[in-house]
């Protein structure tokens, strides 16, 4: 016997995304995090924040911060959990309830850390399938296929391919299920609509956020989950009791309360992305509707997207690339600043593929 | 079947100790926090912090950090780790190494979140008592008894009792472990040695530190574990992409580096440790030699340490009783300040025990 476990053994782990040098030069448009800075009153609170505190234990029950998010999605206190990030939520729900006999369900392409906390905990992972052909919709059979999950994650709006499924299917999927269904909301902000009213209205359903994009605080680590008492309880038994520290707290608190600076955030982005939408197709780009702050796309031919996301990183804009099967001929890029788009098209326009998708640079 | 895994619904969540409202009087000796600031250096880092970073994901691999820890500890970079707290190094050590079939070994009284961590992982945990009549040492077949243990987790110094096992002991049992066992020195600065060069020569070792108690960081969520290669490299598969955030990071290089600051906060620490077990001791009380930052003591007769323990709550100081058998005539006090340690003794002289352990109060 191995000193790890099999499973543990046997896998490997998730691959983030490429993180280059900071001060480095690259226009980092990879990883979809926000292009400007979070809330002014993040620097405030940092420079006003006394040190000495930092001495204490955080709060195990977030209680101040919970009473925030309370205030914006309307759930009771008992009706939140907050976690180091929303990967550290992702852990819990595993955790409290997957097993060997309890399997995850979830759709594909899609964010890759489900499966491989699947694997970790040992547990089935039943990947359904997206159609492609239909703009990454929801296969008719679905419902079928999650009823016995004991745990089913939809993504949504979905990573990598930007789309958002139609409210009535995530009502009918949550419902389908026999298990407890989560939605991850991360780019829930960047959309047209979001699960928060039928999530509300259902004891099995897991809203999830996360403050990494919409709040431009990727640094921070800063998820929550919005779920019926009951199943908030049992999660909190699992979480790390101090898993939120103390300045993540006090810094949540301070941008979930400016609206203003979100608002304005978020429309930049929503601007910034139609004009990156528009002008890929332009030039024969397949761009796929994007709920979403980042655009899935493939290059059109004969260039190769793995080609393309070489030769932008060699002339200073990083993309993202998935070297795996179904995907591995679109790109993901996460919509920057005006300035970092009109640069990335610059690039483009300079890169002439070649009769096999060869660069001529 | 429920919507939780069964293990999850039957038990009980760890209790963190009480975390009383911020801005109150209680002097709070209660959780082992350092009652003095963190290095100055920290509060300089978070005042000329650029917040406009946090919109970024932090290095997921802590390189900076890792460069730093190796240069206190001596390990190459591949041979750290760093969790959000301790509490996230334990619980990627419990899914990495234990499952339903692997057992986990610990010794009892200690830290009472390992036996939750096996709870929530649903493997056996063989609790193996210490000898309370002779200080809390480690029993004379323990060797035998952690033989088999797929994880094996050693508190030293061990809490809540405050004493260190001897060095040799530990190599004997890191030795005799089949699987992988982890020394938790949370305490180890408080202690006159410590496990860093045993555990450097043994394959099959994890040491684990934080910055919680010696580095005044609770509120921050810093641990860090140091152990070969092949083990690191393992459980990086299993930890959260990004699972320490930026200001962590930074913070934590910070802490780490002002060595006179740490000496400094450590000797006084030391010197009233020893004021406070002289004076329980000149009092009566049964007081066991401490290597860490909190003493455990047993009130002379006929106190009850329960009701002792409400009493100078009531009276503005917070101590930490555990309602647990075995341990529930005892009390653990953290060394604070002075001058707290001298209003504790003060609160001691003024509440005097009736005939059954009743206060005059």
């Amino acid at each position: 016997m191995g000193l790890f476990r099999q499973n543990i053994e046997s896998m490997s782990g998730y691959q983030p995304g490429e993180q280059p040098p900071r001060g480095g030069r690259l226009v980092k448009l990879n990883t979809n995090e926000n292009p400007y800075p979070p809330a002014p009153g993040v620097r405030r609170v940092l420079q006003n924040f006394d040190a000495s505190l930092l001495r204490l234990y955080p709060d195990p029950v977030f209680k101040d911060l919970s009473r925030v998010i309370s205030g914006l999605c309307g759930r009771g206190a008992d009706e939140i959990i907050v976690g180091n990030g929303s990967d550290d939520l992702l852990t819990m729900a595993l955790r409290s309830f997957t097993s060997a006999g309890r399997k995850l369900s979830v759709f594909t392409p899609s964010y890759s850390l489900y499966s491989v906390l699947a694997k970790i905990q040992d547990c089935e992972c039943d990947e359904i399938s997206l159609d492609e052909k239909n703009g990454f919709s929801l296969p008719d059979d679905a419902e079928t296929r999650i009823a016995d999950a004991s745990l089913l994650i939809i993504c949504r709006p979905n990573a990598p391919t930007g789309n958002s499924f139609p409210l009535d299917r995530i009502a009918s999927l949550i419902d389908a299920c026999n298990g407890v269904a989560m939605v991850d909301e991360a780019y829930a902000d960047f959309s047209d609509d979001n699960c928060l009213e039928l999530c509300r209205s259902r004891k099995n359903a897991i809203l999830m956020r996360t403050l990494s994009k919409s709040y431009s605080l990727a640094g921070l680590r800063l998820g929550y989950a919005l779920a019926a008492p009951e199943i908030i309880s049992g999660m909190m038994k699992v979480k790390d009791s101090y898993n939120v520290g103390m300045l993540s707290q006090v810094l949540a608190i301070e941008a979930l309360s400016d609206r203003s600076h979100f608002e304005a955030n978020l429309s930049k982005i929503l601007k910034t992305r139609a004009f990156l939408s528009d002008s890929l197709s332009a030039r024969g780009f397949r761009v796929f509707p994007s709920q979403s702050n980042f655009v899935l796309v493939e290059p059109p031919s004969p260039w190769k997207a793995e080609k393309l996301y070489q030769d932008l990183k060699r002339n200073g804009v990083l993309v993202r690339h998935f070297s795996v099967q179904n995907v591995d001929k679109f790109l993901r890029i996460t919509v920057g600043t005006d300035n970092e788009i009109k640069f990335l098209l610059e690039q483009i326009d300079l890169i002439v593929p070649g009769p096999e998708g060869l660069s001529a640079i």
